[in-house]
């Protein structure tokens, strides 16, 4: 599918220009049972950031969440904090009815002119084809579990042995899928920032808890992703006094690193523990 | 050692709350041969944070340096984004006869009060004692190359055979190190963000290149470290384009997280090349 008019992520992440920063409608089809799906959240800004920064690719963004966003219209105050020879450095504010509720800085730049050195000493991680997968929301029907909303937007499958659901004692947290777009849209390094949000936290899927709320994410945008599936990696190595760091990878199905991120979440007890 | 006031690391990083925000002295003996320390810088812009926040712990920091601060007085400006029942996050601002050089956000909270559950699935790597490495400054010497200005705050110690003299093929790069404050100063989780960035970048012990400026450093502090040596392990998986991550761990001497951090930096071409 090449034409953007008729992608769901393109049309739900627009941000038009308006008297102080920008506008856009959040829309509750990207909503996770506990509030809006913080990849999708962090995509509106930064496609309001890209149109500040006038630079095609958001190289390290960070976001810091502070209060949840309900669906509906918010406006993205942006600033223009260098523009540098190689990046832009810009940061955002997300405000409802005056209130903020996520603060982002990023650093922006044109991923198909960088260059310089390369070696990758890693690779992405074994894994059986997508068709071989299991959609992971059979795998949360056959577990009894409900299928979060904002995973309508998405395919996302995991190998029929996936260690999400029971990870051995001592064994990271970790899980690894395929994902892309259920309506065809190809991924792009804006909705990277969106796809690197869009796996179920590796720890849920063994532990109890009332959720897992990002306090903080950042993620790399690498390169600019072939079309096709993306395969993502998640492991979360030290949950300490209810803070844990979620690290992510996502490669593209040319086995091009496309994006590392690391997120900082509260693990809130378990409703009725 | 128990007198902050006679701590190098507490006065170099002192900042004094000024007209609009902080004033605070960039000292010279922090210089790295390109500029001041990164870790340094940050370490400053986190006391003036900590003052605004009234909390006593960064949790996740996160740094943009937008361009080289010299020795001399500069300015912290601060600002309460949110006081939450965590955390409190705040934005820094560093500023140098009215420019603006870096700038931070972080969530600042009480590590000491912190509950939740636990469950680490890491260990540090394996490592000789402290007394069994080579301080880092008489492997500089042997390679005729000259030890950076600050390191002389740090007493850093690495393996005989250390591979950051000399990856193998297709390995990552990769050095873990013992390191404290030369001058007996006790690890904190201030301290512990001028630590994550004290080890030379992994990468530039094999390659020709002409610096490696960070783009942006996040350092998440998990714990309060324990007195004695800390133990840091840091790893370069891709460097794509002139752009690289360097992922860091800081561990206490009792085997605790103390620090995760990651950057993104730019690899420069060597001079001459």
């Amino acid at each position: 599918m090449g034409d953007a008019s008729e992608s769901r992520f393109e049309l739900d992440t627009a941000v038009e220009r308006a008297a102080e920063g920008w506008g856009c409608d959040l829309r509750q089809r990207w909503h996770t049972g506990e509030g809006l799906n913080g990849g999708y959240l962090l995509a509106v800004m930064v496609r309001a950031m890209l149109g500040e920064a006038e630079r095609p690719d958001p190289v390290t963004v960070t976001a810091h969440f502070l209060a949840r966003p309900a669906a509906g219209p918010a406006k993205v105050r942006t600033e223009v904090v260098k523009r540098g020879r190689t990046f832009t450095t810009v940061t955002g504010v997300l405000l409802q009815d005056g209130r903020e509720l996520i603060r982002t800085i990023g650093a922006f730049g044109d991923l198909a002119t960088q260059s310089g050195p390369s070696r990758i000493s890693t690779q992405p991680p074994d894994m059986p084809r997508p068709e071989e997968c299991v959609p992971f929301s059979d795998m949360l029907q056959r577990a009894g579990r409900r299928t979060p909303e904002f995973q309508n937007q998405f395919d996302l499958r995991l190998p029929a042995d996936s260690p999400w659901f029971g990870p051995k004692e001592g064994e990271p947290y970790e899980m690894t899928g395929w994902i892309r777009f259920r309506d065809g849209t190809e991924p792009s390094t804006t909705s990277a920032v969106a796809f690197i949000d869009a796996f179920p936290p590796a720890l849920l899927g063994s532990m109890r808890a009332g959720g897992a709320p990002t306090v903080e994410l950042t993620a790399h945008v690498r390169a600019r992703p072939a079309p096709g599936w993306l395969l993502g990696t998640y492991r979360t190595r030290v949950l300490l006094d209810g803070l844990m760091e979620e690290d992510g990878e996502l490669w593209d199905c040319e086995g091009r690193p496309v994006a590392l991120s690391r997120q900082l979440a509260l693990v809130l007890p378990a409703r009725g523990d």
